[in-house]
C-alpha cells in the first residue's frame, strides 16, 4: 500500500481554492512570466553585447553582427512573449488598469537603449579592473567577476523595470540572486563605473540613487529605515526610502545604510559600520573599536 | 608527452584506500543519494503545489488535477527511490540500525501532509506580500523572491527529515543553498506566515525553533554558541542549542543570535546585533553605536 | 512596427569599436575560455576522485578504475583546450609574453597533483564532520555541505593557478561562488583539515595563508587594508595584502580580518569582529558590547 | 580570407524574393507546423494510450489515470498549438477559406475518438502476434515491431486529418516514414486488426480503402495508376484513385497494386506482382515464373 | 469549451481493462525494457569497439582502454538493467517459467564474446570496403555505411538473444531497422565478411542460415513461404522455415527466397527473382525477360 | 560476480591492434568526421535556406537576414572544422597526398554556391508540388515530404563532394538514408525540378546523370551492372557504370536500372522493371505480364 494519490490531489485543489488565488476554473490562460525563459533572453542578450566571450568563433565585422544581431532578435521576441503575459496577468487581476504600452513598444524601445546600456557596462568593466588588484585583464573580469554579473542583470531589469515591465524586471534581478547572491531590485538607479567587489549579501533596496564610479564591497545593504504605513496599517509601496550614493563612494564590507539620507561625494564608509544618518562630502567613517578579551564560545551551528 | 592517466587513476586507487570509506571491493551497491534527482523531485512538488507558476496551461479543474497528479507521483516515486539509496547506506554503516519504516511508508505519510504544507507556504507567502513595500502582488513574490524559495524547500525538507531521512532532507536544504544562498537545517522547526527577506547569508540551525509571524533580513544567524563535548572530547550531537524566537519577532540585517536562548514574542532585533542571552517580550535590541573619524585603509581583496 | 533590429546592431558594432577591446575584424580566433567547458571539467574531476558521490554504480576496483580514469581523461583533455584559450588571449594582448609551458604540461603536472589533492579534500571533509554538530557522516559532508563543495573547487583552482593557467583558474573559483557563495581567491594557500561552515559571504583574499585545521564561518572576510599604487596612481597588482592565520585558529560568522597581519596559532576570532592587527597565538578577541535600548526603526528593504 | 557571409545572405534574400513564397516582408507571422512539435505529441498520445509501455511506473489505477490523463492534456494542448498555425498559414494563402471549426474544436473531437483508436490499435497489435510465428508475446510487438509504430501513427493522422487538419496529419505521417520506411497517406481509410509485417518501403495512397484483418508485408504499394488532369493540365486532386482491398486480404512483399480497382474478400497477392485489374474474392495472384540461366552481372551500386 | 479530460481518461482506462492485458491494479512493477536505454547501450558498445569513430581524443593505449572500459561498463550494466525488466515481464506473464539465467550471467557471459564480435564486424568493415568501388576507405565505410550499421546492431542483438534475453534482443534490432530500413530477425545466424550494401527494404528472417563472404543488395528478402498451424490452428512458432545461404553468395537488388530452401555456395541470385526452390553451388539465377511496349499509366500515388 | 571488465578491455585492444588500423599508440589525434555534427550542420543550413519552416519568427527582411546569416555562418564553421578532421585523417593514411585546398577554401566556394542551391531546390519543390495530386501547398511538401529531404541533402553533399570532401560528403548522404531510407551517392550529377516520391528504397549511385525534370518513384535503384577488376582482381573505383537519364524521363516504383546505359528523353519505366540496355527517347517500357493461378504459400517471417 503507497499513497492515495488521488485523495492528495483533491485535498491540494480544496487547499488553493481556499487561497483565493489565481486558479478559478477557465481553461486556458496565459502562463505567468517564466524565470527560465528569462534566463534565456538574458543570455541572449549578454551573447549579443559580448560575442566573444558567449563564445562567437567569427570576429570579422559580418560574422560579429549576424551572430549578435540573432542571438539579440531571439532575445527580444522572447521579451515580447514574457511581457505579454505579464500584461495578461496584471488585465486579469486589476481589470480597470489599461498598460499604456504594448509589449512589442516597450521592447522596441528596450532595444534602442541597449548600445548605451552596453557602454555603461563597459565602464563598469573598466572599473573593476582598476579597482581589484588582483584582476589581471578586462576579460577575466568579465568572464569571472560575480559582481559584473549581477550588475549586467541589472541594467538589463532596470530598464524593463523603467518601461513598464516590473514582473519580468524583477524575475531578471532574481537571476541574479541566484547566480551571485547579490539583490538589487530593478527601480535602483545607478550610475556608470559602478563595482561591486566580492557582492554575496549585497542588498540594494528600490528607490536607492547611487552616482558615478561608486565601489561597494560585500555584505554592503543600502536599505530603508522604517516603512510608511497608511490609515488602514497596509504598507505605502513605492515612497523614496533608501539612500542616496553620490559619486566617487566607497562602501566597505558588511556595511549597512538605512533610510533616505546622502552620503556625500567622495566619502567612505568603513567595513560592518550602521548608519542611518547623511553624511557631508568627503567623510570617513568607520566602526567603534574591537576589544581584547576572554571568550567563552562559538557561532557555530 | 602527456600525463600518465594509468599512474593517476593507481595513486588515486591507494588514496582512497587509506581513506578507509565506502569504495571496498564490491561490485555493484545502491547509489549514494542523488541531488540532480532530488532537484527534480523538488521541481515536481513545486508544480503539483503551484502548477500555474511551473506554467501549467490548462487552468479548468481536472486539467490542472492531472498536472498535479502526475507530477506529484513522479516525485513521489523519486524520493522512495532516493529514501531507498539512503537506507542502503544507513545498512552499510550501521548494520545494527533498522530503518524503522520503509521507503513507501516515509513518503506516504509525507504525502498526506502536502496539502498542510501548501497552507502555511500561501501564509508565507502572504506575509512577505505584506512585509516587503516593493512587493506589488503575491505572483511576484512566488516567482522571485529568493527567501520564498528556500523556505519552500525547507518545508519539504523539514517534513522529510522528521519522517526518518536525514540525508535527503539535507540535500534538500543545500539546493536552497545553492539557489539562494540560505541556509536552513532541516531540523529548524518553523511556524507559518514567516518571511525571509532578501536573505542571502541567513543561517538556521538544526535546533532551532521559530514562532508564528517571524520576519528574518538578510545575514541574520540563528546559531550555537556553544558545541557540547563528551568525556572522550568528541561533539555532542543533537542537543538544543539554537535559539527559540518567538511568535511575530523581528531580525534585521546581519543580526547574529546565538545559544538555547529566547527571544520573546514581539521584539524587534537591530541590524548586525550580537546577542548570546534571552530577552523578555516586547524587547528592542540595537547595536552600540558608531563614531565617525579618521579612515585610513580599506576592506577590499 | 518593432525594433529596428540593424539599427541597434549597428550601434553596438560601433560602440563596441569604441570600447577598443577584443573585437577588431579579424575572422577567427580562439574563444576564450569557457565557464560552461571548466563546469563540466570540474564535474569530472570530481566524479574521478569521488566516483560513488558521482553516481558510480559498480564498485569492483577495475569498475571504479575505468570510471574515475575516464572522466579524468576527459577532464585532463577538457582543461587543455581551456588552457590553450588563455594562452591564446595572452599571446594577443600581450605579444611579448611567452608562456613558458605549454598547456600540456601544465596538465600533466596538475594530473599528478590530483591523489595528494585527494588526501587533503579528504582530511577536510573529515574536519567539517568533526567540527559540526549536525553531521552524521563524512558521506552526508560531501553530499551536501556548500563550504566543501567551495573547497574543493578552490583546490583544483589554486593548483591550476600556480602552473600558470591564471584565468582558468579564475573562472573555477568563479563557479564555487556562483554555487556556493563562496569566494576564494585561486592563489590563496590552504592547509588541510579545513572547514568552511555554511560559508555563504566568506571572502578570502589573493595572498592569504592559512595553516591546518583552520575553520571559518559564514561571512567571514579575510581581506587586503589598503591598496598600494605605484607613481601614476595604479594599483600595484600582486603584493601580500591579506592575513595569514596560523594553524588551529576558529573564525566565527562575520569576522572581518584585514591587511598582511598574522592570527597566531590557536586563536578564536569571535562573530562580527573588526581586526585590523596581528594577534599573538591563543588569543581571544570579541566584538564590542551591545547594549539594550529603544529602537525606532527597520532594516528592510 | 574566408566567404563573404554578408554577400551570401543577400543572394539567398534575392533568391528567396524571386520564389514569391511565403516570406513577404511581415515581421511576425505564425510559424508553420512543426515536425518537433508533432513528434513529441505523438510520443505522449502513445505514453497516455500504453503508459506502461512509455515506462511509467505506478501502475495502480489512479496512478496510470495521472499519468496518462498529464500526458494526454499536454498532447491536445500541442495539437491546438500546431492546427492553429496550420489555419494561420491557411488564412494567408487561401484568403476566402474559413476554417469551418476551430483547433480546439478539432482537438476535442479528436479526444473524444481516441478510446476507439486505442480499441483498434489493440486489434492491430493482436494481429501482429498471431500473423508472426517469431512474436513471442504482444509486448514485443508494442515494443520492437516497426508496422505496429507505423500504424499507431496513421490512426492518429487519419483522425486529424478527416477532421480538418490535414498538413498537421501529413507530418505526424511523415514521422512514420522516418521512424519505419513506412508511407501511410492520413486519407487512407483503414480496418481493424491491420499488421504490415517487416513494413520498410510499403506505399499506401490516399483514396485507398482497406478492409477488416489485412496483412500486408514489406515494400508493397497501394497506388495510383493514372492521373487524371484538367482542362489547363494541372492535376485533378482528391479522386479516388488507389485500391479496394477488401476483408481478410493478404498481400505479400513487393507486390504493386495500382489503381481504384478492388481485391476481394480473402484473396492472397503473391510478392513482387504488379497488378492493374480488379480480382474476385478468394482469388491468388502470383508472379511469372523464373527462369535459370547464365547471368553475366551484377545490381551493385 | 473543451475536451473533457476526465472522461477521456476514463474512457481509455475502461478499454485498456477490457484488452486484459498487463495492467491490472498494482501498485508498482518492473517497467518493460525501454528502447531509448537500449539505444543508449548500443551507443556505448559501439564506442567501445570503435572508439575513435565515436570521438574519443586520447588515443595513447591507456587512454583508448579508460575511454572503451568506462563506456563498456555503462553498457552492460544498462543491459542487465533491461533484461531484468525483461524477466520480471516473463515472470509476470509466465509463472512456471524460471529464467535459467541472472541477467548478470547474461551480460557476463555477453562480455566475453564481445571480442569476437569486434574480429567479425572488422571482417564485416573489410568485405565492405572490397565489394563497392565507391568505397574510398574502411574509414568511411564505418561512419557511413547504413548496411554496416545494421551489422553491427545484428551481431549484439543475435548474442543476446542467444543467452536468452530475446525481448531486449527483438528491440535492438528495431533500433537498426529504424536507422537503416533494414530488419533482420536476432535469430538468423551470419557469418563473417557479411556485406549488405544500401539495405534498404533488407529483411532476414528468424532461422536464417548465412555462411561466410555473402553479400545482399537492397530489398532482399529471405523469408519464409508458409507458416505451419498446429491443430486449433495456432501458428507454430521458432520451426526452421527461412533459407540458408551458403559461402560465397551474392544475392542482387530486390530478390526474394522464400521456404527452408539452400542456396548452394558462390550462387549469384539476380536482382527482383522470385525464388522458393534450392539451387545447387554455383547457380546463376535471373529473372524473366521484360518486354517493350506502350504503356498506359503510372505507379505514383 | 560479474564480468572481468579489465580482461574484456584488453582482449578488445590485442583485437583493435590486429586489425592494424587507425589506433596505433599516438596520444592525441584529430577525431574523425562527425556525423552529430555534420547533422546540425545541415540543419542550420536548412533553416539558412528556409528560415520560416525551421520557425523562424521574425519575417522582416532583416529579422530573416540575422537568422539566416547567423545560422548558415555556424554552418560553415562546423563544415570547416569537419573537413579539416577529413584532412587530418587523409593525411595520416595517405602520407604522400596534398590535400590541394585548405578546407576554408573549400567552404567559402561552397557558401557562394547556396544561393544556386537553394534555387534548384525551389524547382524540386515545385515539381513535387505539381507531381503529387495529394500535395495541397508547395509548404506541406517542404514539411513532410522524405524524398525532398533527402534532395536536400543530396545538393549540399554533392556540392561537398564536389569540392574536396568526400568523406564529409558521404556521411551527409548518409543522414538521409537514415530520414528517408533514400540512398543517393554524393557523386551523382542530378538537374533540377526532380522528384523522388515516397522513395523509400531509391537507390542512385555514384556516376549516375540525371537531366532536368525527371521524376523516380520508391524502390528505384539506379545501379552498375558489373564491376571492373584491374589485373590483382581488385575493384577499379571510380569509372562511369550507371545510367544516364535524360530530361523528363518518369521512372515508376520498383525498377531496377543497370549499367551505363542511357534512357531516352521523355521516356518512361514502368514499375519493376529490370533494364540493362539503353532506350531511345519517348520509349515506354513495362513488365512483363503476371499470371493469375493457384498460389500455396506466404512471403512473411
Amino acid at each position: 500500500m503507497t499513497w492515495k494519490i488521488e485523495t492528495v490531489v483533491d485535498d491540494l485543489r480544496a487547499a488553493r481554492k481556499k487561497s483565493r488565488r489565481l486558479q478559478n476554473g477557465e481553461v486556458r490562460k496565459a502562463p505567468l512570466p517564466s524565470a527560465r525563459a528569462l534566463g534565456g533572453a538574458v543570455d541572449d542578450i549578454n551573447a549579443a553585447l559580448f560575442p566573444r566571450h558567449a563564445g562567437a568563433l567569427d570576429h570579422s565585422a559580418s560574422g560579429l553582427a549576424f551572430y549578435s544581431g540573432a542571438r539579440l532578435n531571439q532575445a527580444l521576441w522572447a521579451l515580447v512573449d514574457q511581457i505579454e503575459n505579464e500584461h495578461a496577468f496584471d488585465a486579469e487581476t486589476h481589470a480597470a488598469l489599461a498598460n499604456a504600452r504594448s509589449a512589442e513598444e516597450i521592447v522596441s524601445e528596450f532595444a534602442t537603449l541597449l548600445p548605451r546600456i552596453y557602454e555603461t557596462l563597459e565602464s563598469d568593466v573598466q572599473a573593476a579592473f582598476e579597482g581589484d588588484p588582483s584582476a589581471q585583464s578586462t576579460e577575466e573580469v568579465l568572464l569571472s567577476f560575480p559582481g559584473v554579473k549581477a550588475v549586467v542583470h541589472h541594467r538589463i531589469a532596470h530598464a524593463l523595470n523603467a518601461l513598464g515591465a516590473p514582473i519580468v524586471a524583477r524575475i531578471v534581478a532574481s537571476l541574479a540572486h541566484a547566480a551571485a547572491g547579490i539583490d538589487i531590485h530593478p527601480g535602483a538607479s545607478i550610475g556608470g563605473s559602478f563595482f561591486i567587489d566580492h557582492g554575496t549579501g549585497v542588498v540594494i533596496g528600490e528607490t536607492t540613487v547611487i552616482g558615478e564610479r561608486v565601489r561597494v564591497y560585500q555584505a554592503v545593504t543600502l536599505g530603508a529605515k522604517r516603512f510608511s504605513v497608511d490609515e488602514s496599517g497596509a504598507l505605502v509601496k513605492g515612497q523614496p526610502r533608501h539612500p542616496i550614493i553620490e559619486d566617487d563612494v566607497v562602501i566597505y564590507a558588511g556595511a549597512t545604510i538605512l533610510g533616505r539620507i546622502t552620503i556625500g561625494r567622495g566619502s567612505s564608509i568603513g567595513g560592518n559600520v550602521w548608519l542611518t544618518r547623511s553624511v557631508p562630502p568627503g567623510s570617513n567613517i568607520v566602526q567603534a573599536q574591537v576589544r581584547s578579551e576572554t571568550f567563552d564560545g562559538g557561532a557555530g551551528i
